[in-house]
């Protein structure tokens, strides 16, 4: 390619300072140095990590930023020793690794990567401690190594997934997050067998993915738990059959689950990040074979209490980070079951923007309108 | 049998009073109803859960009681409906029973059947509320459905594990209970593979039960962790590589344990009973992969409490009944493991005495010098 190994100069929506609109603006981008890949972003979309940390109320302020990292784009140049990867090559950013090398990588189980396991704080490349970003020379940082919230970004080899470049990337791209991390939560880690009740608990976007994958387990019966009744409508899409509400009863709510399935649920999928819903999704599956998987980031003061009688009666609690997908080894056959029309990614996606109006998108997540709005790079 | 059909008078030790030494009576122990069957015990153990329910300090006082349900034995006779078992058979009772119909039995997974769940309170048949032991007519308690501390003793069906007649009934009688539990926690439950490492917390013979478990998976380092340094000369004969002793150290020794093992064990299992040995259990494994078990019943009012994080890196807890064996479809299995002379069982018995002397065996255990000490019914 004619920009290979040059600066170029393209449009990124930088977060200047805390909770302020982000602005357009023209960022020259550096070349990708060795493991490095710059990549031409076609479609980005918005998921509430990336409004938490524009927010930065919990969060360590890291301003100014270049947000994103849910998206889908093409390879534009690759760095030295980059093999995987060429020019042209559809990917899919990830905001954590997978180096291959490291004693995660290597496990069958985990895909908590030692090298590029997700860092919130750090805002430059980890090769040499820089960012790729700069407005007139001045550094702008990156964004969990993906950065997507610009025409072209420059991301680890180890955070991107190459995929079927036949995948509409203005689909795929909402694979890069939270759409897989609640259908592996359920696929990978609690994996309810044909026939099962499931319950998950939290109605977001990562929820209505446990809950698509529990549909694609063929559960029999996908009770819904949120505190807001609103989100039953749109969850019937995703196969749920029931709808419990924790503020309408006065017991807790586990108690009313096991009354209604006769002794407890089979799976759970906790995606909330409330340590109450944590407890409850614990507690209500049922003894001798029950399992339930924690999915919601707590906070960090949060203590999980139960009885350990919970547990010597034969109940398994997991947690999983990504739906414990490798992002490089399995992200391209999640991409293959979309494309095999098995998962339904289309009824995630209520709005899309041009990119220019990406505060748009900021505004109906924030109004809590949207599940997924996709931000199209080229109007 | 000649006896099939009557009372058979014999001898049995019955628990009076709550802390009394038992004394050997002799007891009518009338003919087997519908599904049960009477059992010539051979030889019998005894195990620290007859001993809490003799001294009844936490537990409801059932009294006068016949203790004991670790043992090996012979059908004498069977009751009406009985079909799996006829006489001469060899069975081990077992305080927990499979009927083999209801969910938990039909599950894969569970061992907690609903009929024949563990029952500490009730002292009598489940089939018409009565008690089979009888001394001059007055009723004598049974426990946990078994009573092995008896000549002849009248057993649910569903509570006896017919096994290879050929199996020493005064070697394999220890795997009623405590044995196969610790066994089971590690081999069903936790699933160390070859070259793991694994973590045992409480070196009692539960815990040596699943240390040995450790070793028949092929773990490549087994550490033993209790309170008492006495116990780690007793471990090694069980595979035991290294010793932890909690009150050697400052912090806590699941930090100690994660420093030994460069991130944290691959399994961990607990057999203490105690809260802080649960905790640190679990917290003491490798995130990405780690999973721990708890086996030891714990107080009442215990919490268990931990960070979610814990379980959000991937960590997994679960707990075990039995060591998740079926009673009647499992334990034959484990006998021939024994039979195969995988599972070394003679390391447990550490004394044997005479029926008669069965105070010795209690003694024994409460100054902790025992591991297992087999009565021989016939002297
Ligand atoms: N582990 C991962 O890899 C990963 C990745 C992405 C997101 N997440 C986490 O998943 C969680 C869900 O994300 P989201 O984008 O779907 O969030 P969201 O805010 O859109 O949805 C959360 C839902 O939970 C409901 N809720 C809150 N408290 C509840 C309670 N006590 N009981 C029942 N329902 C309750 C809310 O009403 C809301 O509908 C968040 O904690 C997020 O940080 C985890
Ligand atoms: N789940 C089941 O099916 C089942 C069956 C039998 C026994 N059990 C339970 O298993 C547990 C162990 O039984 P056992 O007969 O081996 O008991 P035991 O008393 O012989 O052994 C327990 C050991 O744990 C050690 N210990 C106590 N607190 C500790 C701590 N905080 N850290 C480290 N070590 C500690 C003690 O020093 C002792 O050596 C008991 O709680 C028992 O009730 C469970
Ligand atoms: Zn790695
Ligand atoms: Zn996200
Ligand atoms: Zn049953
Ligand atoms: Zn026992």
């Amino acid at each position: 390619m004619a920009t290979a190994g040059k600066v170029i100069k393209c449009k990124a929506a930088v977060a200047w300072e805390a909770g302020k609109p982000l602005s357009i603006e023209e960022v020259e981008v550096a070349p990708p140095q060795a493991m490095e890949v710059r990549v031409k972003i076609l479609y980005t979309a918005l998921c509430h990590t990336d409004v938490y940390f524009w927010e930065a109320k919990g969060q360590t302020p890291v301003f100014p930023r270049i947000l994103g990292h849910e998206a889908g784009g093409i390879v534009e140049s690759v760095g030295e020793g980059v093999t995987e990867l060429a020019p042209g090559d559809h990917v899919l950013p990830v905001f954590t690794g997978e180096c291959k090398e490291c004693a995660h990588c290597k496990s069958e189980e985990s895909n908590m990567c030692d090298l590029l396991r997700i860092n919130v704080d750090r805002g430059v490349m980890i090769g040499d401690g820089q960012s790729r970003f700069t407005i007139n020379g001045k550094p702008i940082f990156h964004f969990v190594g993906t950065s997507t919230f610009s025409e072209y970004t420059v991301i680890h080899v180890g955070c991107l997934a190459k995929i079927n470049p036949e995948a509409p990337l203005d689909k795929v791209c909402i694979l890069s997050c939270g759409i897989s991390t609640g259908l592996g939560a359920t696929l990978n880690v609690a994996k309810p067998t044909k026939g099962s009740t499931v319950a998950i608990f939290g109605l977001g976007a990562v929820g209505l993915a446990a809950m698509e994958g529990a549909r694609l387990s063929g559960a029999s019966r996908i009770i819904g738990v949120d505190l807001n009744p609103a989100k039953y409508e749109q969850a019937k899409k995703f196969g749920c059959t029931d709808f419990v509400n924790p503020k309408d009863y006065s017991k807790p709510v586990q108690e009313v689950l096991i009354e209604m399935t006769n002794g407890g649920l089979d799976r759970a999928v906790e995606c909330t990040g409330h340590i109450d819903a944590m407890i409850s999704a614990f507690e209500c599956v049922h003894d001798g074979w029950g399992v339930a998987v924690l999915v919601g980031v707590p906070h960090k003061e949060a203590v999980f209490k139960t009885s350990p009688m919970n547990f010597l009666s034969e109940r398994t609690l997991k947690g999983t980070f990504f739906g414990n997908y490798k992002p490089r080894t399995d992200l391209p056959n999640v991409v293959e079951m979309y494309m095999r029309k098995e998962l339904e990614l289309e009824k995630f996606i209520t709005h899309s923007v041009p990119f220019s109006q990406i505060n748009t998108a900021f505004d109906l997540m924030l109004k809590g309108e949207s599940l997924r709005c996709i931000m199209r790079m080229e109007e």
